[in-house]
C-alpha cells in the first residue's frame, strides 16, 4: 500500500485552485437571470474529449455545478445521470428544477441540451440528484471497504508510458494527471489481465485539489475496465449514479474500478475514490454497453 | 453452497402466477385514458407496509409497472429512484413521461404522488429509467461475481423463527417467503455479527415466480444491514438504483446485501439477486440514512 504523500506535487507555477483552474473555467455555467430562473448557459470544452466524444464525467460535473448553484444546498450527495445522446464540444443549455427543498437535503433535476441544425434543443443527459452540506455531516465512520492496493505513483503508468494507451487523440489526457496501476493496464502494454479492474492515481493536471464536483469527473475518467477484458472500443455509459460520501482532502486521489458482471450486452463499472487521508470519498456505479 | 432445488415449492392450491397474483393485483395501475396520456391511478395496498410505512421496493415495482405500460419497451434495465416523502396506504397517481424512444432502449421518467388534506398532489418518489427487452439480450455472460453462500432453505430463519425478528407489526412479512441466513440474522436472535451483511432466500408468499418488476421489490425487501451492525431503527432510503441484468428463471431467488461504508450519517446497501439457475439477475445500490 502506498500513501498519497509519495505522489509528487505539480509545479507551483501551474497550480490551479478550487475556483480558479482549468476545470472550474471549463465547467462554468452562466445563469440566464430572473427571466429564466434555473436556466444556465454553458460551453462544452473540446479539452475534455475522448477521441471526439465529450467525457461523461466532465458533463456530469458541469450539470452538477448548475445544480449546486440552483439548489438551496451546495454539495452533491447522490446523483443519478442518464445519458441520452452523445455530446459534442460547443454551446449547451442546462435547465434545472428544484424538486423539493429540505432542511438537510434538497432534491433537484437537471437536463443538459445541445442544439440541432435548426437550433432545436436535443437532450444529452438528464440528472436526478440529492444535494446537502458535506461539511456538516456527522464525523462517524464505520467502514469495511479496503483502500485499493495501488503501487507508488512513480511506478504507475502515464499516458505516454506505453505504446499509445488510448487509441486516437484524446484531449482529456492532457487535463488529467492519471497514473495507471500497471497490473490493470495490460491492454496498454500487451499483457491483458483478463480481470475487470482498473486502478489509478488521479489528479487534475494543473494541481487543483479535489472537491465534490471534481469527484463527479473522477468517477468516469479512467479507461473502461472492458479494455482489460480484451474488449477494446466504445463503452457507452447508459446510467451513472454517484454517491459523494465525504469532502475530499487536498492531494491526489486513488480511483479503483471493478466490473463483476459483463452479460447480455451490458456491464457495470463500480468506482471507489479514496482521498489522500485514506478516506472513501465517493462510490459510483454505471451501466454501460459492452464494446462491439 | 446450496442449490435452489432444495427450496420447497409452495402448496399448489395457493400458487400465484405472473399476471394473476397478490403482487400483480397490488401493483396494478389504471391508465386515465386518452385525455391524460401516461397518467395512471393506483392504490397503495396496506399489505406491503413495514410498521406503518409502505415498503420502498413495492412502491418502485408499482412505478415500474406504470413505466412498463407507458414506454415502447417493457422491461426495466436501469431504474434510478429518489424517495421524497413517506408513502401511506391509499390512493396515488403516477405521471409518466417518455423521455426518449430508442431502437433497443427507451428512457422514461415517472413520479408517484399522493394527496394532502386539500387534495393537492404530494410527490413521493421520482424515477428515471431505461427500459428494454431482456429476452432479446445477447446470451454472453462473463462474470466474476460469486453466488452468495446461503445455507439450505430449511436451515434459514423465517419471520416467526426468532424473537420478533422485525419490531412492530409488518404486513409485508405475510406477502413474502423470506428466509434469512442465520449468520446474518444475529440481530433477531441476540448475537450480532457486526458485519454489514444480510442474505436471504426470497419468494412471493403465493409462489408467483419472479419477473423484472418483482425484482424491483426484492432489492429492497430484506431487513436493513444496519440491524446487523447494531443500529436498529428506521433506515430511510434516499436513492435506489437497480440494474436488471437478466430475466429471472422460475423458482426462489437468493438476495445478498452488503454495506461497506457507514459514514457521515449515510450508508450504502448493495444488493445482488441470483435466480434458481445461479445467474446474477439484478444488482442494486441504495443510499440510506443511518438509523438514529
Amino acid at each position: 500500500m502506498t500513501t498519497a504523500a509519495q505522489a509528487p506535487a505539480p509545479a507551483p507555477a501551474l497550480r490551479g485552485t478550487i475556483g480558479d483552474s482549468e476545470f472550474d473555467r471549463d465547467t462554468a455555467v452562466r445563469p440566464r437571470g430572473a427571466a429564466e430562473p434555473g436556466v444556465f448557459d454553458a460551453e462544452l470544452s473540446a479539452g475534455w474529449t475522448i477521441i471526439s466524444a465529450v467525457n461523461g464525467g466532465y458533463l456530469l460535473a458541469l450539470v452538477g455545478r448548475a445544480l449546486s448553484e440552483a439548489l438551496p444546498h451546495r454539495d452533491p450527495v447522490t446523483v443519478s445521470a442518464h445519458y441520452l445522446s452523445a455530446s459534442v464540444p460547443g454551446p449547451a443549455v442546462i435547465r434545472t428544477e428544484l424538486v423539493k427543498a429540505g432542511r438537510t437535503l434538497s432534491t433537484g433535476q437537471a437536463s443538459l441540451y445541445q442544439f440541432d441544425e435548426n437550433g432545436a434543443e436535443v437532450e444529452r443527459i438528464r440528472v436526478l440528484a440529492r444535494y446537502g452540506d458535506l461539511a456538516a455531516q456527522s464525523a462517524e465512520v464505520r467502514t469495511t471497504a479496503a483502500l485499493p492496493d495501488i503501487p507508488a505513483y512513480e511506478h504507475c503508468l502515464s499516458a505516454d508510458s506505453g505504446p499509445a494507451p488510448i487509441p486516437g487523440s484524446s484531449a482529456i489526457v492532457d487535463r488529467l494527471r492519471l497514473r495507471l496501476d500497471p497490473t490493470t493496464a495490460g491492454w496498454a502494454v500487451g499483457a491483458l489481465s483478463g480481470r475487470g479492474e482498473m486502478r489509478a492515481w488521479f489528479a487534475l493536471a494543473d494541481g487543483r485539489d479535489a472537491d465534490p464536483l471534481s469527484l463527479l469527473l473522477a468517477v468516469d475518467a479512467l479507461p473502461p475496465t472492458a479494455f482489460e477484458m480484451g474488449l477494446m472500443g466504445w463503452t457507452p455509459t447508459i446510467e451513472l449514479t454517484t454517491h459523494v460520501r465525504a469532502l475530499p482532502a487536498p492531494g491526489p486521489l486513488r480511483v479503483s474500478i471493478t466490473t463483476r458482471n459483463l452479460a447480455g450486452g451490458f456491464l457495470e463499472e463500480d468506482a471507489e475514490i479514496w482521498d489522500s487521508e485514506d478516506r472513501l470519498v465517493a462510490q459510483s456505479r454505471q451501466l454501460a454497453g459492452t464494446p462491439r
